[in-house]
């Protein structure tokens, strides 16, 4: 793979850090939370569990029964807790209405994909270029049971993220669905994809 | 599911409609191509080409070998075409070092999922409301023989919508791989996902 110091990575710094001033401003009305700035690359659970905090959507897999086990993304929101106070566990609020909350009940292989593009923190660098990062949380989708403290802190973080979700219809019949997390795929500079385990994620030095 | 003179349905209008001056720009770096504007909902065919088109990178899915067999998706860039001239089939331009490449090769079962909300036209819509569109193309991930015109088209369309990928490693043995569309999920509007077969993607009527 390539080196830090190489010429190509001299690239990708100056493309990073020449970002466009009001970048932080276009997450399409959702500001950045400033009060903690992006980690350095190497570390990799801060650095991962920034991305995941920071972000408010992405593409959650799973296995679709009705075309032939072909896997399916689905864009949806999600949060890990409260603005600045993430945990880790991204929980989404889905409706049977829509393929992935129906597929998850059948099987519960999933994945959750985001990219620090949305974030607007790449600046002119590529989506696919590895030093804008991406993140694939690998595991099984849960539902939660809608009576439990654990619901209720999922919409409590799903709606302090996500102000319309409160009013969407009841008769589509949200809940509140969990990402149980067994593996964790990251890519956030040159050299592949970072060695992060689940324990190292979930309880990173501060 | 919600008519689309209901209150639900004006409160989305509003939400759209309000939106800052600016996000056309907010594309990072990338401006929206004003040529071809937002078509009407109802025109699925249409719309669902300008999503496309207009997208310059998505999540990839593929199904894992390593973790299972469960749904991968990765962020990958990927280009249907020249700007305002795209043709709807997505290239990409991959390395057997990724996940994705490897896994296509193994199980060509696969999908692509983009959001609207990227294009920065969502306004303070949230990204799981339907009037923010989401699209996911379900079929095949094929590798194109590397020295057919096919393969020389892709690379071009590829690199005049991704700049740096002409200068990205040759040692990474990146290969043009495409997408060879099955069925196609969208929903950019109340009522749940618009019908729309492949063949009125491939040929919309203007």
């Amino acid at each position: 793979m390539v080196d830090e110091n190489s010429e190509e990575a001299g690239i990708g710094k100056r493309a990073l850090f020449g970002r466009h001033p009001h970048f932080a401003e276009s997450v399409n009305g959702r500001q950045l939370l400033h009060s903690i700035s992006r980690p350095c690359p190497d570390d990799a659970p801060n650095f991962a569990r920034w991305l995941v905090s920071q972000s408010s959507w992405g593409v959650l897999n799973t296995i679709s029964s009705d075309w032939g086990g072909a896997p399916f993304g689905n864009v949806v929101s999600f949060s890990d807790g409260l603005p600045d106070k993430g945990k880790g566990i991204p929980y989404f609020y889905l409706t049977g209405l829509d393929p992935t909350a129906s597929n998850a009940l059948k099987d519960q292989r999933s994945s959750l994909t985001l990219s620090e593009y949305s974030l607007g923190t790449c600046g002119n660098t590529d989506p696919e270029n590895p030093i804008c990062a991406k993140i694939t949380l690998t595991g099984k989708l849960k539902l939660v049971d809608g009576n439990s403290k654990e619901a209720e802190f999922g919409r409590t973080v799903l709606f302090v993220k996500h102000l319309e979700m409160k009013g969407w219809p009841k008769s589509h019949n949200f809940q509140v669905f969990k990402l149980e997390i067994e593996n964790i795929f990251m890519i956030n500079w040159f050299g592949g994809p970072k060695p992060l385990t689940v324990d190292q994620y979930l309880h990173p030095k501060m």
